[in-house]
C-alpha cells in the first residue's frame, strides 16, 4: 500500500531513515568507547529495540517496569530502569525482571536503597544499582558529590544491592565536573566507579566531550522530531517519524483546521511557536489544538492548502505522539512495508 | 481490593459521583426542555455511554469515526459525529455506521457537503447534516449566519442528504445571537430549522439562557477536572475522576517527584499554576512533568511528603488523561467495584 492511502491521521516512520540513524549513533559512540543504551521510551516498540540491539547497544533503557516486562518477553536481556522503584508491588516486579534478564536501576535516597535491599536479599538476587545525580535540571538524584558518595557507599555495603555507577541527564560540563568529584570522593573510600550513565539526544555528537560519562542513553534520536531539529543534533533530512494529516476545514482565508490536535500531537511545546511543523507549509504555525482539531494560520503562505489535502507534519516531541498511537506504520520508498504496534504504550507503570 | 492497594499511578472514578453527575445534569436538561447528547470523548467508555443513555440521554457525540464504530458495536444507536467527514476511505466507514445506527454529521463546506452526498446517493442513505457555525471559538465552521443559510439550502437540495439543524460551540449569548438570525434567514427559504445543538460543561447550568440552542453537548461533566472547577461549573465533591500517584523522590526540602509526568496527566495546562491539583496539598505545585515524573514544589505547604506517600491528582483536563490510560477503575466506598477498558483510545479517527 501506498504511503497516501493510509488514512489520516497516521504515525509513520521511514525505515530507512530509521536505520541509518540507528547505525550512525552507534557507530558514533563505538569510535569514542561509548556504551549505548538507547532509550525506548521514545518508540515503545521491541522491534525496533531489537534493532538497537543488533547494531551494537549493550541494551535498552526503560523508564517503567511496565516497559521493561514488555521488553523482556521480546527477548532484551539487559535494561536498565533509571527510576526510584518504591513499594511492594513494584519490588516484586523488580524481582522478577532480576530474575528474567540483566536489570539495573538507580537510586537517590537512603529509603529506596532500603527497599531494594530488602526485596533483593529475601529473593537471593543481587542488583546493581546506580546513584542518580541531579547536575541542574533539578528532577529526581541526589544534590552534590558528597552526597553521591555516601549513597553509593550505603549501596556497596546493602545486602543483596551492587554499586553499580552514576547516572544523570543530560551529559554536560557541569555533570562531567560532578561526576569527577565524585569519582575522588569514591576513589578515598576504595569504591571503584565503573559505569557513569548520561544521555539526551540533543548532545549526542558531542557524547565524548565528557570524558567522565561512559554510557550514552538517547531516546529521540531514532525517529527525530522538532526538538531535535530545533537543538542542531539532527537536519530535516535524519527526521524518520512524521504524522500525516488531512484538511478538513477552511472556515476562512488563512485559516486551515487538520483532523490531528492534541489527542495526535500531545500539548507538548517547544522553542518553535505551535505544534509541529508543516513540511509543506513550513511557515504555517498550528497555533492551537482541540483535541481532534490542529488549527492552523496559513496566512505567512503564498499558496493556501484546501479541504482534502494531506500535509506532513514533524511533532515537537516524537515520544508523546507515540504514546498516543495503537501503532506506527514502517514505510520504505513511500510503500507501507511493516505495522508495529506501540506495544510499551499506556501500561501500568 | 481497596483503592490504597492500587498500582499508582491509577486513574480512578468515584463511581457515586460518576452517577450522581450524570444523573444531575440531564434532570437539569430535561427540566428546560433541552436534548442531551453528552459527548463521550471525555470517558471512551461504552458502559459509560450506556449509563448516560438510560439516564435519558437522546444519543451521544463522538468526535471520530472510530469512537462511533466502538460505541455502535456496543449498543449505542445514536450518534452525532460534528466533524466533516473527508475522503473516501472515511465515508465509507460513515456509509458502514449509517446502515448500522441514527447517525448525523457536520459541515461547515460545500466540498463537505458533496463528498457526503455523493457517497449516501449511491448508498441509498439519507444523511442528517448539521451546519457547523464559528460563534467565537475560531475552530472549524461557517463564518456568518447567511453563509449557514446559504450550506443549509445546499444540504437540503443535495441527494442523500436531509438538513440537520445547527450546531456550535459553546453554547453562549454569542451563539444564540448567531442561530437567531440563520434561523430568520431559514424562515425565509421555508427551510425549518429544529435542532440546534450547543454544549460545554462550563456552561451547563446555564444551558436555558441560550433559548435558540436545544441540544447540549457536555463531556467533562461526568468526570471533572481542574478546568471545570475553575469554571465553576462543578465542586470539589463533584469530581469523580482522579490519579493516585507516589512520590518517590525527595531530592532538596522543597521539592518532591511522583511517579506521573507528561505520559499521565499530558501537558494540557489551565488558568491555575502547574499539572494538575493535589488534593492532600493544594498549595502545592507540578512546576514541571517529564514523561514519567512531576516535579512538585512544596515549598508553601508547612508539611511535606516523603517518598512513599500517596497523592491524590485532580488533572487539569481529563479528556486528555483518560486517553493516556489503557484502563479506568471504578471505585466505591474505597473498593474496587469495577475496572473499564478505555475502549476509544488510539483508535484510527
Amino acid at each position: 500500500m501506498h504511503i497516501d492511502q493510509l488514512e489520516t491521521p497516521v504515525a509513520t516512520v521511514d525505515l530507512d531513515r530509521l536505520e541509518r540513524n540507528i547505525a550512525r549513533l552507534q557507530a558514533h559512540l563505538d569510535r569514542h568507547g561509548i556504551a549505548n543504551r538507547p532509550h525506548i521510551k521514545t518508540h515503545k516498540i521491541p522491534q525496533i529495540a531489537r534493532m538497537q540491539i543488533e547494531h551494537g547497544a549493550v541494551g535498552i533503557t526503560c523508564q517503567k517496569l511496565g516497559e521493561a516486562e514488555v521488553m523482556v518477553s521480546a527477548g532484551i536481556h539487559d535494561i536498565f530502569v533509571p527510576y526510584n522503584i518504591v513499594g511492594e508491588p513494584k519490588l516484586a516486579r523488580l524481582v522478577a525482571l532480576a530474575r528474567r534478564c540483566r536489570i539495573s536501576v538507580t537510586a537517590d535516597d537512603e529509603i529506596v536503597v532500603h527497599g531494594l535491599s530488602a526485596a533483593m536479599e529475601q529473593a537471593g538476587l543481587t542488583l546493581p544499582v546506580l546513584v542518580e545525580c541531579d547536575t541542574g535540571l533539578e528532577r529526581c538524584g541526589v544534590q552534590t558529590p558528597a552526597a553521591a558518595a555516601q549513597l553509593a557507599r550505603l549501596i556497596a555495603n546493602a545486602p543483596g544491592l551492587h554499586f553499580g555507577g552514576l547516572m544523570t541527564y543530560p551529559s554536560s560540563e557541569r555533570a562531567n565536573t560532578f561526576v569527577r568529584e565524585t569519582r575522588a570522593l569514591l576513589a578515598a573510600a576504595q569504591l571503584p566507579l565503573e559505569r557513569v550513565s548520561g544521555g539526551s539526544t540533543h548532545c549526542m555528537w558531542q557524547a565524548q566531550d565528557f570524558p567522565e560519562i561512559n554510557e550514552h542513553r538517547a531516546g529521540e534520536y531514532v525517529y527525530g522530531d522538532r526538538h531535535a531539529l530545533q537543538s542542531g543534533a539532527m537536519t530535516l533530512d535524519d527526521l524518520a517519524f512524521k504524522v500525516t494529516v488531512t484538511v478538513v476545514s477552511q472556515p476562512t482565508e488563512n485559516r486551515r483546521i487538520i483532523d490531528g490536535g492534541s489527542k495526535t500531537f500531545s500539548s507538548d511545546l517547544g522553542t518553535a511557536p505551535g505544534h509541529g511543523l508543516i513540511l509543506e507549509y513550513p511557515e504555517a504555525i498550528i497555533y492551537s489544538q482541540s483535541e481532534e482539531h490542529g488549527h492552523v494560520d496559513f496566512s505567512a503562505c503564498s499558496h493556501k492548502p484546501l479541504i482534502g489535502e494531506r500535509l506532513t507534519v514533524i511533532p515537537n516531541h516524537c515520544c508523546t505522539v507515540t504514546n498516543l498511537f495503537n501503532q506506527i506504520v514502517g514505510i520504505r520508498n513511500e510503500q507501507v512495508e511493516v505495522t508495529w504496534p506501540v506495544a510499551c504504550r499506556g501500561l501500568i507503570q
